[in-house]
C-alpha cells in the first residue's frame, strides 16, 4: 500500500498521455491531516529542474498538503516557462483540493530540456483528484515509473503508527542514474523539525549511499509527509529506525532495478580512518568503469579496485590494503592473495570488502555493474 | 621513426613471450649521448606500480641512459617481489649496456596483480640489446602495444634538431583508461631543468587533458630523454612548442584508438571564470556516462551535458549557459535552443562547446563515447 498504508493519506495514479507508451504517468498523494508536517531532500545538482526550485520553497515552512508527480517529462532546463508551468500545476492542484498552492509539492521525471504538454498534465491532475482513494498507493507507485521495470514500495508498521513509501528511478539522491523520486508518508505525530531531522538522518545512510553510475539528476526529490492521524507520538529513535528501514528497502529496490544492470554490488569499506574516507573510497570504486565492466564479465579483477582506491585522498598505506570479493581474499598486504579463480560471480549479488587498515570506521556503497544493456538503454533513451 | 628520429638514440622491439598473442612485447631505447638529460611525469595514482616507484628515483637526478619497456604485465600491486623484479631488470639492462642501473628507467604495462615471468623478460632484454639500431623506433613502438590497434609515433624536426616520440595506451596520464606509456627523445642540447620544465608544460596541456573513461592507471609514465647529439641549443620557446606538438599529436592518437570508442569528442569550455573551472567542467562532462552513451547513440542529449555542468563548483548562472554540438546551438540562455535534430553525429569527430558566460578563460578536454565495445573489451580483458 506504500504511501496510503499510513492513516490520513489518499493517493491515485492516472493516464494523462504524457508517456508515448500510454502507461500511467500522473500521481497524486494528499495528506488529509489532521497534521501536515513535511520535510524534503533535493538534488544537489546546481542545474535543478523547475519543480525542484518550486518544491524547495513549498517545504521550507515545514508544511505540505499534497504532492503531484508526473513521469514523461522532467521540466528541467526549461527556463521561465518551465517554472511558470510548475507554478500553474501547483495552483491547479490547490484549487482541486481546496488548499494553498504554497503547500503543493511538484515532482517531474523524464527527458530534460523539453516543456511539458500542460493541457494534458492539467487534465491528468483533474482525473487524479477524482480518483483519490485510501487504497491508491499502488496506482501512484506505478504512475511515477519511467525506465523502472517494477514499482517500488515499502511499509513498516509498529507501536501504533506506520511509515510507508514509494520510489521511482534507477538512481540515487546524489548522484543519480535517472531521476529518483521518493514519497514517504507516516501517520505518526511529528512536528516539522522532527520530520526534517529524521529524513536527513535516514537519507544520508541510504539514498546517499547508492551510486549506480555516478551521474546526478536535476530532479531528485525525497519527500516525507506526516499526517499525525494515528494520534500516536512515536519514540523518536524507533521512528528514525523505521524510516531508515523504509528508505534502505526502497534504495535497495532502486539498485536492484537499475538500468541494464546484471549485478548488484555492495562495496564495504572497513578500517577507514574516518567516515569520509570510507565514503570516498567506496564511491571511487563504485564509479570506476573498468571495475564495473569486470564485474559484468564475472572477472574478479581486484587490481582495478586498488587502482580506484589509489585515486582517493583517504588515509592508507598501499602495502597494507586487503580486498575480498564474495568471501575470497584476493588481495592481502597490498599484493596477491587467494587465487582469483575461487571467486564466484555468477549470482546477482556481489560483496566487495576493502580493508584500508587505517582506523575503525566503515561504510557501504551500493552500485551496479556496467553492461551492454546499460549502454543500450542510455544511448536510445530520447529517441 | 619516432624515438630514433633524433640523433644519438638506438631502439629495438622484440618478442620475449610475455604476451599470449606472441606479438613483440619488450622494447629498449638507449641514449648514446653525448648528453643524458632526462625528465619524466608519472601517474598520480597512490597505488603505483613497482616500475613507477623505481623510475621516479632514476630520473630524480635529471639523468637517464636507457629505458626498457614491457607489455604483457604491469608489475603493479606485486609487493616486494615486484619491486625486486624491476630492480633486477634495470641491473640486467645496465650490465648489457655498460651503464649504471640507477640510470635505467623501467616501464611495464598489462594486467595488474601478477608477477612478471622474469626469465622470459631478461632473455627478452638480452635480445633487445642485441637488436638495437638507429632505425629501431618503429619496432619499439610496436612492442609496447597492448589493446592498441595501431602503433603511435610522432616527429617534429626544425632548426637543426628533432623531437620524436612513441606512445601506447588508450588512455591518459591522469586519469587513464589503460596504462599510457610515452617515450620522447630529442637531440637538442638541453640541461635537465630545461627538459623537466618543457615536459611538464607540454604534458599539462596535452596528456593531462585527455580523459577517455575517468580511470587512472597505476603505471602511466611519460619520459623525455635529450642526447644533445645535434649540437644545437634550441630556442626554448620553439622547443617547447615542438614538444607540445609531439605530445598533442600522440595524445590525439591515443584518443583516436581508445578501447571500443566510436566517437572522438572534444569538449571545449569557453568563457570560464578561470582555467580550473574550465577544466573541472570539461572533465565532469567527459566522465558522465549518460552523456557518453548518448553520443554513442548519436543522440545530441544536451540535457545530460548541463546536468554534468551542474555537479561542478565552477562559477556560472544556470540561465546563462549555452551549449553547441557540432555547430548547432542546442541550448541557449539555459534553455532550449536550436532544434536538436539538426545535429549530425554520424561522423567520428564530435565538438561540444559549453559557454559558462562567467569570464574569459577556456580549455578543451578530449574524450570518447561509451559503447558496447568498451564494455565488451573491458569485461573480457583478463580472461
Amino acid at each position: 500500500m506504500s504511501v496510503t498504508a499510513a492513516q490520513g493519506f489518499r493517493a491515485s495514479g492516472v493516464i494523462a498521455g504524457l508517456k508515448p507508451s500510454g502507461r500511467p504517468d500522473v500521481a497524486l498523494v494528499v495528506n488529509d491531516g489532521p497534521a501536515h508536517a513535511a520535510a524534503a531532500v533535493f538534488t544537489s545538482n546546481r542545474v535543478e529542474a523547475a519543480p525542484v526550485t518550486w518544491s524547495r520553497q513549498v517545504v521550507s515552512d515545514g508544511r505540505a498538503d499534497a504532492v503531484i508527480l508526473n513521469s514523461g517529462g522532467a521540466n528541467a532546463i526549461t527556463g521561465a516557462q518551465g517554472f511558470a508551468d510548475t507554478h500553474a500545476t501547483a495552483e491547479h492542484v490547490a484549487q482541486l483540493l481546496e488548499v494553498s498552492a504554497g503547500d503543493v509539492v511538484v515532482c517531474s521525471t523524464g527527458l530534460i530540456g523539453e516543456l511539458l504538454p500542460m493541457p494534458k498534465l492539467l487534465a491528468g491532475a483533474d482525473e487524479s483528484a477524482k480518483s483519490l482513494s485510501a487504497q491508491g498507493g499502488p496506482a501512484a507507485a506505478e504512475a511515477i515509473m519511467t525506465t523502472d521495470t517494477v514499482a517500488k514500495e515499502s511499509v513498516v508498521t509498529q507501536d501504533g503508527w506506520t511509515v510507508g513509501g514509494m520510489a521511482k528511478g534507477a538512481g540515487m539522491l546524489a548522484p543519480a542514474l535517472a531521476t529518483m523520486l521518493v514519497v514517504i508518508t507516516t501517520d505518526a505525530v511529528l512536528d516539522e523539525s522532527e520530520a526534517d531531522e529524521a529524513l536527513h538522518a535516514a537519507t544520508s545512510v541510504t539514498f546517499d549511499r547508492i551510486d549506480s553510475d555516478g551521474c546526478q539528476s536535476t530532479n531528485d526529490t525525497v519527500l516525507l509527509m506526516a499526517s499525525g492521524a494515528s494520534g500516536v507520538r512515536p519514540d523518536l529513535a524507533r521512528f528514525n529506525d523505521a524510516l531508515t528501514q523504509v528508505c534502505a528497502d526502497l534504495a535497495r529496490q532502486l539498485i536492484g532495478d537499475a538500468e541494464g544492470a546484471a549485478h548488484d554490488i555492495a562495496i564495504e569499506v572497513v578500517h577507514a580512518a574516518d567516515l569520509d574516507d570510507a565514503l570516498e573510497v567506496g564511491r571511487s570504486i563504485a564509479r570506476n568503469n573498468l571495475f564495473k565492466c569486470a564485474i559484468f564479465g564475472q572477472d574478479p579483477n581486484w587490481g582495478r579496485i586498488l587502482a580506484a582506491v589509489g585515486t582517493t585522498k583517504a588515509a592508507f598505506e598501499p602495502h597494507r590494503l586487503a580486498v575480498s570479493i564474495n568471501g575470497v581474499q584476493v588481495c592481502r598486504d597490498g599484493g596477491v592473495g587467494e587465487d582469483r579463480s575461487l571467486v564466484d560471480l555468477t549470482g546477482r549479488d556481489v560483496h566487495v570488502v576493502v580493508d584500508l587498515a587505517a582506523g575503525d570506521q566503515g561504510a557501504t556503497i551500493w552500485t551496479n555493474d556496467l553492461t551492454h544493456d546499460y549502454v543500450h538503454e542510455n544511448s536510445a533513451y530520447s529517441t
